[in-house]
């Protein structure tokens, strides 16, 4: 019998979240029973909202209770199966959790195509953060060829998605992203137009010179001082698809917006969304973006954490910024 | 030929705006040429937006030049034309600014019906205001019965038909409004079922005490420490028609607002607003509000200043909410 590493929630973080906030733990899988699977999972996937599942404040989601697996996503193997819909070697994406394996009747478990793209895509941009920059781009940004839009967090997972597609319907793409090097990498490899790199310590010059004629789309991944600054220089009737609020999801204090008034002004359209609300436009969009990538036509970058136990290590500093693409744990 | 008083823009606001601020003048009106029609206005609205219009910072509509004539709806009777499309004793409605007497080819005037109402609701809940309240509630808050509907300023005159229309619409109807002789109004007088006191120094607990359920839609026209309290009750995917943020229209620095996560938690959607860009909504609001005050299903309230050369106080009254219902100026 294999045993099953698993990263279990022990503190709720006071601040930033802290290696104590988790536990590592070592258990005995269960035999199989039938009509039950038993994947290996490959690679877990680190993603900004986990952030909020750590807290017991009140969410879109219900907290992870404190000595219960930390939730997230993974792609894996079929490693022994009594469920006639999967066999021994189907690549499946679930929501397994910071876990070597996953077992359970195969609910929520959804076989993937390794053939062409390789497996941690569908973790990345043909997966949940991609179907998020497709949503709130497409279906909430609603961009027309010429519009300007920008995005936060743009080496990212999520926002190397939106400028590329952005790109893709004619717009003029704007990164926004910490350090010279994930905004050379947002320009030169991934297309976008300008970068603005907000450690810069220049942020609304720097803005307004990477979009000189206003902004029409704020794809916010992060909040705080970045929102502030676009919110100075939206155009009329520009929308807002709100993300992520990244800055402040360790801050004991929330930043003091002050620019909201240009929402008033320039009649801005906000919605904030959660992409696993929207279902109905997950094949449509997995569809596009899986032929996208396949084709060349998205690029993308990862950051790989190697084995469970460094996955709390991977997690705090994506937080901090410190991943450069999709953060991934390899499980194997 | 009369003489012709105008209120005109002397200086930008600093801050509060003042007297000086303004400049009145007594000017002759040039005799009527043909194509022509002379309206003598027997009432001038005054509304917060043209605290916006006073400054030079970008807007949504253009600011007022120095020395110019001070923007705003009027309603009066025509008292000569050679116009044949206007004849004498026409009561009319036109953005004819602070003045006695507005005078044209005509163009922007339109005919009103003061048999059965009285001519100066066409400035109020059968105006732009009471339009915008409708627009906002109907179009943007998307009401359903049984929800929970807060507006801030809820005695004034947008204000009191967004509450008024909710309640008609099977919703719960709160307000916020400053003081307890308008809170006491809200309720007794237009049957909103709670009102909370801002001033009353409690605005969190008051605002949980007359919002249990939680807040669906926010119609906001103040913006500030209201809106902040605000996005802590509100529901999942709460609506918040963005009408005004009057609060702030005087403050030399932002109020730094800090629970915009709240629009990620639950996925609002907030829409900045301007009612004049939604001109095919007006025959059908106009019509439902008309027959809505005809039938008193619809009440109101006015706080009327007497004489052109009260305009200037009594708008720096209403900006402190010194008002009670909608604001008017009697001219004649």
């Amino acid at each position: 019998m294999p045993t099953n590493k698993q990263v279990l929630l022990a503190a709720r973080p006071k601040g930033e979240v802290k290696e104590s906030d988790f536990r590592i733990v070592d258990v005995e899988l269960p035999t199989l029973a039938d009509g039950e699977v038993r994947v290996q999972n490959h690679f877990l996937s680190l993603d900004p909202y986990m952030r909020g599942r750590m807290d017991d404040a009140k969410s879109y989601a219900a907290s992870v209770k404190l000595g219960e697996l930390m939730t997230g996503g993974a792609v894996g193997e079929v490693v022994e199966s009594k469920n006639p819909k999967f066999a021994k070697g189907d690549r499946v994406l679930s929501m397994a959790g910071w876990q070597q394996y996953a077992q359970n009747d195969g609910r929520g478990m959804q076989k993937i195509d390794t053939r062409v793209l390789p497996i941690s895509v569908y973790l990345g941009c043909v997966g949940m953060p991609g179907v998020t920059a497709w949503y709130g781009l497409k279906q909430i940004g609603m961009p027309k060829s010429g519009e300007t839009v920008v995005v936060s967090a743009a080496s990212g997972a999520v926002g190397s998605v939106v400028g590329q597609l952005a790109k893709s319907l004619g717009c003029r793409a704007v990164g926004v992203a910490g350090g010279k090097e994930k905004c050379d990498y947002v320009v030169k490899e991934l297309g976008f137009d300008a970068c603005v790199d907000y450690k810069a310590g220049n942020l609304d010059a720097d803005l307004m010179a990477a979009a000189p004629s206003g902004i029409d789309i704020y794809f916010d991944n992060v909040g705080g001082a970045v929102l502030d600054a676009v919110l100075r220089q939206l155009n009329a009737f520009a929308r807002i698809p709100l993300c992520g609020l990244i800055s402040g999801y360790s801050a004991t204090e929330a930043y003091p917006l002050r620019n909201y008034r240009a929402l008033l002004v320039n009649r801005v359209n906000l919605q904030g969304f959660i992409v696993s609300e929207h279902m109905e436009f997950w094949p449509q969009a997995l569809q596009e973006l899986g032929s996208a990538v396949a084709g060349g036509r998205i690029k993308y970058r990862e950051s790989v954490a190697q084995g469970l136990e460094n996955a709390p290590k991977a997690f705090m500093g994506m937080l901090k910024g410190e991943n450069f693409g999709k953060q991934l744990v390899k499980l194997v």
